[in-house]
């Protein structure tokens, strides 16, 4: 396959806005602020996830003399000096990162990554930033409200074959972790980043024998431990019979087709007749949080879930909006708030930070976005944002995943109830506060005349 | 960033299989199709794509010793014998692939892509050629429909923050390219497949200025050729006035917010007012088919399009469920057709043909899927799918990306009218052969009993 190219993982107009600051002559340190404008419908909340690998990019960016010499053939840089192309040799990230750890419960219009750098270095490291945070918190956000539909039952995000490629199979398996799942069947992940993975049979396994029983034993043989016996090949209710009067224990069996709802009782009725009351059922196929919803409503006794497609795409909301919008320039000792006026896009301008107010009880109540220097606007508020790289350096050691997903657990449980409900509705209230407010219309008035 | 294990970018089930199929010492020659069994609402048609990367991991896929290391730590392979382990290390792919080239215009049920191999193989490959084909053909399928909704005008594809990370962002843009797009403004896939990479300016670059036209002056110094300057940072209409008082002559404008339709009719109005007859208006902002289709009917002034999220994303159909099924089994020198008798998930069984029919003009008539074997359902018609790969090794020249495009373009030039309208509605006819068909009723009732 490709050797990737990371540093030209971005878009064209990075490049050439970073050799038009070059050669202007521009070293203004600039600070972006990443964010969503509005939570896409249905979701109440984001999860937030994928900012270890921004990080781990940010540290490791560099241009190949491949990439360079790309660049230096392209069209678009014909007129651009040598000098920038030698430049491009030495380049690395220096700036500083502040983040929202992952795992964290964020809302629309709260800056969840703000990037310090000098303005081509900021600039530069857009693309790859929006893709690889939009991407795992859009996925951590839908497994976080898949799980809270399976109501305690564990859930297994089963959807790599319908990811958008290899590499965002291995990341949604990550991002769904993160949100709750206990798992993945997607084996790489479980490699890099100790993720425990889980696996059934498929109907080829089934298919390839000329008696379906005879599957059934020849793989008990192996696995004789672990095995959960895909029953839906040809009939569902017979291949439960047939388990039972084989005298086979499978730990459990997987419905992927049909009435799940029905069958699973049907199937239920079969085993416990049969004595197999430790054999669990596992059910899968074209299920997220409403099907699953619906499926335990009608009381069906399904112990587990495997969730593919509509997890690993989040189907129903496939991609999240977050822009990462320039908000201060300092050129020259001067600091300049900037905001964009375009229609429906103002954005708040100067560096902030997000304030989060909670109930004696742990429940979260209300967030604030304030500038960086103002006091918290609520006493005992929560910051959000960490620092977590200066200088192009991490701060701080790494996170294990396993750890990130029980602090987004611990959060996700002190969300008000309204908000881990599949009703559609709003966030959390999130304030501006005065100072910020007044902050904008003043710099506003700077570019609209107004 | 982590060094991708594309051995381990599957399923832990084709693992484990794979393991039962050598402990169970099932040495069969299987033939597993790839196909789709719906189009996704509203397509018509499938654009497909994604094969070279299909046909390069299976020359490729080798278990590296820390992979091996996984799984053998893994729970559930705890009893499977140190022999599996050591095949694995030296596990290649030695099948024989048929596939449709990229840029063929596919149906519902007819395979894309048919392997032939030992049963272990072709199952440990699954995973990563569904995520791998799935992907690239929903945005190529998805980028023709822009394409012909901007009818004849060029569309770039701008869609990388919000693809499914930094990879999936290089695959979109190579199958949104071979859709129809005249390029994008990933870099990478620049890099990688030689497409055209196509930048304008950000708001980044304008805000960074005090002045919105120093900010486009800079700029033009840099790039004097090339430039597309983008307007709407503070107010579009101003921005083109003082474009045309300052007397600069950009090759471009790009509007990406607001009402398109009006603004590029006042701005068009203002260039040409002012001799800038030769700038062109370039629209981005939310852009698919649907509203490119609307602003050009609304007699809009746009010259080209660049169209973000919705293609890299394929949004209205974020997910294609191609499958990948047993259709014959070889053991013991006897050819074992097979069949999924699953509610509303029946398969065709047996190593199968697509055949197309044309009319004298050229225009696609219908298709047929037929047993391999079977002579051309209809005198003339166009056999689909052709060799690709025999005992692991690829037959044949790779193709440039830019030849598949051109391919793919006089494909779809072929389709019946209704079918490239984006009106929804059914694809082309596909009949199945008698022959087929008693023999998917010969092999069903032998697992249905009926």
């Amino acid at each position: 396959m490709k050797r990737r190219s990371l540093a030209l993982a971005t878009d064209l107009y990075e490049l050439t806005m970073a050799a038009a600051y070059f050669c202007n002559d521009i070293r203004s340190i600039a600070t972006f602020e990443l964010f969503v404008r509005e939570l896409p419908q249905p979701r109440r909340f984001l999860l937030v996830a994928g900012i270890e690998q921004a990080l781990e990019y940010l540290e490791e960016v560099r241009f190949s003399s491949e990439d360079i010499d790309y660049l230096r053939h392209h069209p678009s840089f014909s007129a651009v000096p040598r000098a920038f192309f030698d430049y491009l040799e030495e380049f690395r990230f220096e700036g500083d990162v502040w983040a929202m750890p992952e795992g964290t419960v964020a809302f629309a219009n709260e800056p969840i990554v703000r990037v310090t750098a000098p303005i081509l270095q900021a600039q530069i490291v857009e693309t790859f930033l929006l893709a690889t945070v939009n991407f795992q918190t859009m996925i951590a956000s839908k497994a976080a409200r898949v799980v809270a539909a399976a109501r305690g039952r564990p859930v297994i995000e089963f959807g790599s074959r319908r990811a958008h490629g290899s590499e965002a199979a291995m990341y949604a398996a990550r991002a769904a972790y993160i949100g709750g799942c206990i798992g993945t069947s997607n084996v790489e992940a479980g490699l890099h980043f100790g993720i425990p993975t889980f696996g059934t049979i498929a109907h080829s396994w089934v298919m390839s024998f000329d008696e379906e029983l005879t599957a059934f034993e020849r793989y008990m043989q192996v696995f004789p431990g672990t095995t959960t016996l895909l029953i839906d090949t040809y009939d569902t209710v017979e291949a439960a019979k047939k388990i039972v009067a084989a005298g086979l224990k499978p730990q459990a069996v997987r419905l992927d087709s049909g009435d799940l709802a029905t069958l699973s009782r049907e199937v239920r009725r079969v085993l416990d007749a049969g004595g197999l009351t430790a054999t669990r059922i596992f059910a899968s196929g074209d299920l997220d949080e409403y099907r699953i919803a619906e499926i335990l409503a009608q009381g069906a006794p399904v112990d587990a879930f495997g969730v593919g497609t509509r997890l690993s795409t989040s189907a129903d909301a496939p991609n999240l909006g977050g822009v990462y919008k320039l908000v201060e320039v300092v050129a020259d000792h001067e600091r300049k708030a900037r905001v964009k006026t375009s229609p429906g896009k103002l954005t708040l301008p100067g560096r902030k930070q997000v304030w989060r107010a909670t109930a004696p009880d742990g429940v979260y109540v209300e967030d604030w976005v304030a500038l960086a220097e103002e006091e918290p606007p609520i006493p005992g508020a929560q910051q959000l944002l960490q620092p977590m790289m200066a200088g192009g350096r991490r701060l701080g050691p790494r996170q294990e995943t396993r750890e990130i997903r029980e602090n987004a657990l611990q959060n996700l449980a002190r969300l008000p109830e309204a908000l881990r409900s599949l009703e559609p509705g709003p966030g959390l209230p999130v304030r501006i506060t005065e100072r910020l407010l007044a902050e904008q219309q003043r710099v506003a008035a700077r570019w609209t005349g107004r």
